[in-house]
């Protein structure tokens, strides 16, 4: 095998979902044999209709394949397409490198590579930053964990997918930023709408107060994008609270394994499962400014 | 007088501090006549070689000015030299336009603005944002309280001092940006160091992790500036932790004269107090990330 993958490279896709079904458009596009796995066959039609080929489990996916791609929801769907049977391990040859693009446990991610790597194959952890949007516009931010030769191979691939693309560390450091990445937006976004709060008490305009403080050190991609969401009290995702919520549930038991006590993110992680637990959860994630709207006031 | 400042537009300036001696050495070079008071003669000496005139009082510089800028400390400051004795209103006449660029309380500045208006003095006010590189280059953020004309008859002015300059609403809208301003940037690097904390506990190069979440959702100023500073551990300011100290406790102020609950920004608040309170108060206020550090860590 070559040193970069090329238009040569096999790829295989598990879980052509609202990310995965793009990002797996951008490959094809891109020149690379694609092949599809989805536990609903149905959910990977529209990409065999762009030319991939498809596969009935993830072990026959992994037997024909250079590279396998999973982008699926949660730490046990990637348990179970790599380690549970019909598996990853059960069709996958040494030498094949997996790529896990979901936002999981890195904990989990470090115990997987570890048993991938008893099989002969490699792994590189991938979660992304850019929404739906950045997976059809193909300008991800791609955060990586691994063994640079791994991340070396594998670039061309990732280029096909996203814009910023850094290897940050050994095996599961990739998701230790993502981790980051939500816990900092969620933190920004309580930071703008109690400052939101106050300025709507003094009677400001909160898009002449936008406007402002985008200029100064205030300025941010939350104030740019979630700012205007909250001014126009509209939350259409976006990335929905449900699944920000489940990215900081990864954060609390991260915070727990390394015993750190970080008061503003458990108060973002709480604000944030509030929002799902009153209902709120399909909404775009800047809906927490409800909570803080609500929090506000309280006698 | 003309519908907008021109070169025969005389200019006074009250404070000609770290923030007030680069403004007003802009004002001048725009062209402006400027004359400075300074409670010590001293400090208006090298404004004074660069071709300033100087006042004896703030009454006495009220009396030659069309437009009057105060760039103090604190609100108590602004009081004095606006309403005390020798102050503005003994010697301004009606029609001068007071402008209070220091970042002080919204409610006093409304007061005053009253208090003045009594007099036939106009009153905008005009905090900043940017420190004194902004300062210096010309490229500070004004953020602005008052009437449209006012505005509009102070507009070549500000364009000598700044860069976003921005009309936000009545009396006292300015400061309440302002106070937004540092609210959001004292919680964002909050956030920014928690996020860390988390990356250094997992043994993540902090380096790489910026990098990556620059590109992302979780980019902000403060993820380019300050958390610069936290990685390199040098806190060389900047803007000095005892100033934005300063700066929150306005905004605690104002959240009770709201009666607002906002738990994040109490956290800061809190915080940067603590610093102070721990003798870091001369150093640039990122290090809000060693509190966080500390209760991290806390048992």
């Amino acid at each position: 095998m070559a040193d970069t993958a090329d238009q040569t490279t096999r790829i295989g896709l598990i879980g052509p979902g609202i990310m995965g079904e793009p990002m797996g458009r951008n490959l094809i596009r891109a020149g690379f044999p694609l092949t599809v796995y989805a536990r609903r066959p149905e959910a990977a039609r529209t990409l065999a209709a762009a030319g991939a080929s498809t596969a009935a489990t993830p072990a026959e996916l992994a037997a024909q394949v250079d590279i396998l791609i999973t982008m699926v929801s949660d730490t046990p769907d990637v348990e179970a397409v790599l380690l549970g049977p019909h598996g990853v391990t059960e069709g996958g040859r040494p030498g094949l490198l997996v790529i896990d693009m979901s936002t999981i446990s890195p904990v989990a991610t470090r115990d997987m590579a570890t048993k991938l790597a008893e099989k002969g194959i490699r792994m590189l952890d991938a979660p992304v930053s850019g929404g739906d949007v950045g997976a059809q516009n193909g300008t991800l931010t791609i955060m990586v964990g691994g063994d640079q030769a791994d991340f070396d191979f594998a670039l061309p691939v990732f280029q096909a997918m996203g814009q910023t693309i850094t290897l940050i560390g050994d095996h599961g450091a990739g998701q230790v930023v993502k981790a980051c990445n939500n816990l900092i937006i969620a933190q920004t976004v309580i930071a703008v709408s109690e400052a939101f709060e106050m300025a709507k008490a003094a009677g400001v305009d909160l898009g002449k107060a936008r406007e402002a403080l985008m200029g100064g050190f205030a300025g941010s991609r939350v104030m740019e994008i979630h700012a205007r969401r909250m001014i126009d009290n509209n939350y259409t995702p976006g990335f929905k609270a449900r699944l920000h919520n489940k990215d900081l549930q990864i954060v609390a038991r991260t915070l727990d394994a390394f015993d750190l006590k970080l008061h503003g993110s458990r108060l973002a992680i709480g604000y944030m499962q509030k929002l799902v637990d009153q209902g709120d959860g399909e909404l775009d994630s800047a809906a927490l400014a409800r909570i803080v709207q609500q929090s506000a006031h309280l006698r």
